[in-house]
């Protein structure tokens, strides 16, 4: 895997220090500090002052917006080399136990892991994630890995947003590692899709079994599907679920990557299958490399988000607008009900303004 | 079948009249009649008058807007009785014989079937779909029947839209059976699966074969799996592939419908499996009227197209600006090479309206 996952070689790296050096500067509130004091902590691998910068990226407030803009705009040439890799997988899957077995696997090896979150509010009573770093208690302690809970509140597209600026902000502070989880029953599966390189679909033995309430589309998405909990007396059913999804990956369409994505089985509590695993997304990365995907994926992927942040500022504004909030509901009552056609509803709706 | 698709039974219908009663009027321009001519014409069952106010829905012209809303909403009342059913595949896959094949097998089962389709000039270089009617010479001369190529030009947005109210129209005019045809490759057959019932996908026997080019997710997303060309030494392969398909799909993440997909094989050529696939079209039809899916679907799709046509039409109006026409290639070139970020371009962009 070592190829793959180093793809810092030859780029020159800031100095390691103690990323917990500027504990003494815990205390300042996020907002408090200059643009330059943000990207030379980063830069230093500060993972307080990164963690401060998150926090900056995250506040509503106008001047913090600003000066975040200014932050990701400095830190955009020092970002960019890491691997990005999506985990998705519906509650009771065991996605905060692998997360942390193949998370330490990954800082053994000796490369720095960031792991982040999409999870909009809508979609948290649906099953909790990373809601407290307790739940990974050996990776939080890792001085190799950071741990930053979803941001909370707000819509999808705004924390889309800022999950991906602090994408951005990770890797200039020099991981090269990033998850990216997410509930997957909702609408931030494909948000999370868009901005990874690589897609990973957590599932459980038994047809069915692991992915009640997932969102369809999610499977034929995703580059490795990992049948966890193949421990114990759960072995057997593991290894026949992934040769059966084995064979039913091969009969999906072929992704435009050129990859075919495979089945693996793991343990999360036993530590089994995580090699496997990390050879399977150095495979993928070494071939979208070398065939043009991967840098052709990240363009790709930059212009989506540019144009979802346009489309979703339209949309909200209309959508906020007092005179629409009060007609939205019984207009789309109505359209409900069939007394009026959804394009005649629109129409009236767009003229309130 | 008779009694899922027969959704009229009860609802009393206008006269059956010569359908061709109005090639006398033939020669009128669309948009020269007024509201109540057509909707006269639509529910006398009139298919030239069908045609035309379908060619008014299509005008782009301010005064023909006007007036095709009117109609739309005028039939809306008449409107909702019937299958909606979608029908997707890419080019190769046998999709107009099947389209004729089946759709003759409707019409002989005492049914009106109207064909439509979804095909933004975008995606129509990637496989003319319905280009033209000889392609379906027995449909076309079929009383029953009623086709009608996709709107030309325009994005998917309007295009789209004219195909959802031409659905109306149809159902109007008393067609209880619509198929709704999309080439696959694109973002289409996501409009298509938003506007129908039941979501049909045309495949071919061999791994891969029938789906080079398709879309991910549209197999997540289908409710059946047709491998055509189950004829001649076909046959076995067709057969294979059935049960392979048939295993995978108890892979698949349950539907919300309740339904589980399935895989069938078909030959349009020689006419075998649509009475199998027309069962199936049933049963699900039945499983969801009953559960309460079908009622439930529809009133969504009723609010995701309200959704659709507003924010189509926000962002059309930003990017058709000239403002926006002249800086969006050179800051999109930015954001490719990772000069400038996404959000920041966003809101540069936004800035200049």
């Amino acid at each position: 895997m070592d190829s793959a996952l180093k793809v810092n070689q030859g780029i020159p790296k800031p100095p390691e220090i103690n990323p917990r050096a500027s504990d003494i500067l815990k205390k300042k509130p996020a907002g408090s500090r200059e643009v330059s004091t943000y990207l030379e902590g980063i830069r230093n691998k500060d993972i307080s002052i990164l963690a401060q910068a998150i926090t900056l990226i995250e506040s509503t407030r106008e001047e913090d917006r600003e000066k975040a803009r200014e932050l990701v705009s400095a830190c955009l040439p020092f970002s960019g080399d890491s691997i990005r890799i999506g985990i998705t997988g519906v509650p009771g899957v065991g996605k905060s136990t692998f997360i942390e077995t193949f998370g330490k696997h990954i800082t053994d090896s000796g490369h720095r892991l960031a792991v982040l979150a999409i999870d909009p509010s809508s979609e948290r009573s649906k099953g909790s994630i990373l809601g407290d770093k307790t739940r990974m208690e050996t990776l939080a302690n890792d001085p190799h890995a950071f741990i930053r809970p979803s941001p909370s509140g707000g819509s999808l597209g705004g924390v889309a947003r800022k999950t991906r600026e602090a994408v951005l902000l990770c890797e200039a502070a020099g991981f090269d590692t990033i998850f990216i989880e997410t509930v997957g029953v909702g609408q931030s599966e494909t948000a999370v899709h868009s901005m990874t390189d690589f897609f990973l679909l957590l599932m459980l033995a038994g047809a069915g079994d692991g992915l009640q309430g997932i969102k369809r589309g999610i499977m034929e998405m995703s580059d490795l599907l990992v049948i966890n909990k193949a421990d114990g007396n759960n072995v057997e059913k593991a290894l026949q679920a992934k040769s059966l999804y084995q064979g039913a990956l091969h009969l999906f369409p072929p992704s435009p990557s050129g990859w075919i994505p495979t089945a693996l089985t793991a343990s999360s509590t036993e530590g089994t299958g995580m090699e496997k695993i990390l050879e399977s997304v150095t495979a993928y990365i070494n071939l979208t490399r070398k065939n043009g995907y991967f840098e052709e994926k990240r363009a790709q992927q930059a212009i989506f988000w540019m144009r979802e942040s346009i489309n979703n500022h339209l949309i909200s504004r209309f959508y906020d607008n007092p005179r629409i909030k009060k007609a939205l509901p019984k207009m789309e009552q109505k359209v409900k009900e069939g007394q009026t056609d959804s394009f005649k509803a629109a129409s009236e709706l767009l003229k309130l303004l």
